[in-house]
């Protein structure tokens, strides 16, 4: 019934009038995200396989009707209206406010034609890499990719250029994600990482120790998800206000607070398989359900960044699910649950598997500490891209003398190179760091938990997971993009990002 | 991307770019439908319980979306433009435009203020509906319930003067599930239906058969989910086009040609309470499997009235599936399927079953001739309701009286009277004929069927299910929306709707 009607002048509502109309507003679009939320789910999930077609319209749709609202003269109308009256509203209305207008002000930077050129190019340029893809793993390269990573890479600062930055263009792509990052505050943490990692990879490796074997035989897929619903129980999970199912790239979809999906990936010979996947959504999951239920479809009823996210999902999947404490109290259940197949897992066995260190090609499959070094790669060749010091050209070189320096491997082809993710062919440049800084956000956040509460590891081994999902819970979730992730982390640990906090959890677990 | 900008005047466009903008913009509203319906599946099946509060805000935040777009000036401009150029344009194009703005007019009469009232009311006089059924059950009636459902019909004759109607108020009404129904062509049908059925429910229930007890023990529900995936296979039901699932309330969600869900209700102690409703769920299935994909979105792609739809889901259900011939075909593959349990099982006890008629109190529990009966009492009753003749007050005795006539029974209360079904606190007026006329559509189409492939019952006993549903496909399915019920009736058929060909079915069925 709500229309498009032109937006009332600043004095014309009360201040609680405006901001509720505000309110109202957000959380309709809240609402038609959360929907499109539902329908990403049901398709990785559960929808019939030849409802592709109609469920792309479906999206486009919705996806529509969000630009709509999201652009509208309405909203900005009433934006303007809560900002007249500021001095009325308490701290967290305000924080709606700037929150709000932060999306809006993107939504409506990006000009309709650039919108559609991203999206089709993405998706073509997927495809294309999809092909270029494999077809390097027998030649080698596959040149045929570069005209598509380029016309992505100029639509990109084409984008920067529109959403505006102060110092780097990189900076307005790094912002999409991490709101607030600027390459100038993220660069010394990185390179502080890089300059502890380097080295701390030569020492853990020269530490050699004695392969245990897996043992041999098939947990069914019905016993293993009972034990990974009962893991996430035992975090804290709420299963009447989410669920577990089965896709083929694990995620985690937030519809609400009340309804928090996860998925796994089963592997009948390779049971860890699903715990990990299930332990990292798990700590997603837990983020989703932890927002303020209030706030839900507005700003504060939302992460507040992707790395933020990310630190929950690697402090749940990491450090705890590791850590030799929490095996001593899972395996047994796990056998009691999973049965006489598993007859020959040890603590020792199970940890060997899950610690593992090496230097591989592919940042997916990479452990706990390498995977940063992957990343570092490509926060280096991203920077250098929008600053105009590398050409798409050059990205493979650059790329593969990078992997020797970091990593001390060269890859054999592209597909084991810079075309193994997906990420910049659909233009998520800017993306890639968030998942580093997640593993920094947890190691910090880790740190100033054990000082709150006391031996993490003891309550790890006696199962007792609660005090740090409160703990979580209060200095993360429950404010939503209350407070930017830089001053989230200050109020939550009193120090602004260290790496160094990283680098001695890595020391203590792999040399202690 | 796209605005509400000013209609084009009708010159200003060729005529297959105005047809192709008001496609386009038909199918983006299709498009928000089908997200609603899955939202309304997800709800039914899968949907964690805490999950409601924001799923309910989700569902408004579409409906408003799909108000907005279905009363839009641009929709109406787009509407007109199509018109002026009508000569231009095919028969089926014409007919999108003609159904289009059946459609969007009678959005459009619909004031705002009365749509929500109308939904308010009927959310609040539905749980009022709950209580006072459930207290009637103790007292025997429930006079609190009588000011909502009083509230409700003064709503439903508003509504029914803002849709205008020629005749009768209730036309207007009738006319919202089957579009172009009336009064005086429904009641002559039906009323040859009452004469017919009322002396043939005495002749059936005066032919005694001796009770034949089902087999005892449980099926496990992961058994009888294989089986009645296999029944819907040999119907030509496609599962890679969509789904079957549990859930309370059996219903079928048809979000496109290509994902079509399908819900049935499992007991243990009853294998054959799921194969009705799968059947049932099937042939509604069927129907949106064949709509033409092609015009997915628009009202050429849907389902031309909610009679037809039930014509197809009886006729699978009742047909096929309560005959003879298609046990001595399934029985034995029932029986490969699910074991031991059914051992004890035969043809004839599960006609038995499937078959018994019996006078009782309960629509929803009625058997296949005393289903009508019940349906022709609220048809009656209705239509005494909105012609001023029956007064809100009035409705209990007329229940009552009428199915002492009908069905030679008395309700002990409300709640197995007037009161058993909720569709009446929601609104749902107009609604319940469709049921009884699906059954005599699907005996009228099921004759023709007969003359143009045979002996229906010999192909249901060699398992060939396939030309049915070819016949069905060609016949109704492929039309979608682009003839009237009644249209569409004579074309399959070569006759108006005739109650004949139903009784005669019956007749052979129980007296044969």
């Amino acid at each position: 019934m709500q229309k498009d009607s032109p937006a009332a002048s600043p004095d014309s509502a009360s201040p609680s009038d405006s901001f509720l109309a505000l309110q109202k507003a957000a959380r309709e679009i809240g609402a038609v995200r959360s929907a499109s939320g539902l329908l990403g789910w049901d398709q990785e999930t559960v929808m019939p396989e030849k409802g592709g077609n109609a469920r792309a319209e479906c999206q486009a749709a919705l996806s529509t009707v969000l630009h709509e609202k999201q652009t509208s003269d309405a909203l900005w109308g009433l934006l303007q209206n809560a900002e007249a009256h500021a001095s009325s509203l308490s701290q967290r209305e305000n924080a709606l406010v700037r929150e709000l207008k932060r999306d809006t002000e993107n939504a409506r930077k990006i000009p309709a034609d650039l919108a559609e050129d991203l999206a089709r190019t993405g998706s073509l340029a997927q495809q294309a890499w999809a092909k270029a893809r494999s077809a390097s793993e027998g030649a080698g390269s596959a040149p045929e990719f570069l005209p598509w990573l380029k016309k992505m890479v100029e639509l990109k600062r084409r984008e920067a250029d529109c959403l505006g930055y102060e110092e780097s263009p990189y900076d307005a792509l790094l912002d999409q994600f991490e709101p607030g990052a600027r390459v100038s505050a993220v660069k010394p943490v990185l390179s502080t990482l890089r300059d502890g990692l380097v080295p701390l990879l030569e020492r853990v490796l020269a530490k050699k120790s004695e392969p245990l074997k897996a043992p041999e035989g098939l947990v069914p897929q019905p016993l293993q998800h009972a034990f990974n619903e009962r893991l996430l129980r035992d975090m804290g999970f709420d299963l009447e206000a989410g669920r577990l199912d089965a896709s083929a790239h694990p995620f985690t979809q937030g519809m609400a607070p009340g309804d928090v999906r996860l998925t796994t990936r089963y592997r009948e010979d390779d049971w860890l398989n699903a715990v990990f996947s299930t332990l990292h959504e798990g700590g997603h999951g837990l983020y989703e359900q932890g927002l303020p239920n209030a706030d839900w479809g507005t700003p504060l009823g939302e992460a507040v960044s992707l790395a933020i996210h990310e630190s929950q999902s690697r402090f749940w999947e990491n450090r705890v699910g590791r850590s030799r404490p929490y095996w001593e109290h899972a395996l047994p259940v796990a056998k009691e649950m999973m049965g006489e197949v598993l007859s020959g897992e040890t603590v020792d066995s199970v940890l060997f598997r899950v610690n593992a260190v090496e230097r591989s090609f592919i940042r997916v499959e990479a452990d706990e500490l390498t995977y940063n070094l992957h990343v570092l790669l490509r926060f280096q060749i991203e920077e250098a891209i929008f600053s105009g010091a590398l050409e798409v050209e050059g990205i493979e070189s650059a790329w593969n003398e990078g992997m020797k320096k970091l990593l001390g491997v060269t890859p054999p082809n592209a597909a084991k190179g810079f075309m193994q993710d997906v990420h910049w062919s659909c233009g998520l440049f800017g993306y890639f760091p968030t998942y580093t800084l997640g593993n920094l956000y947890a190691a910090q956040f880790a740190s100033a938990m054990e000082k709150d509460l006391g031996s993490l590891d003891t309550m790890i081994r006696a199962g007792k997971l609660s005090p740090m999902r409160e703990w979580l819970r209060d200095k993360i979730h429950k404010h939503g993009r209350e407070f930017p992730a830089a001053e989230l982390c200050l109020r939550a640990t009193g120090k602004p990002l260290d790496a160094g906090y990283f680098l001695k959890y890595l020391e203590g677990k792999y040399l202690g």
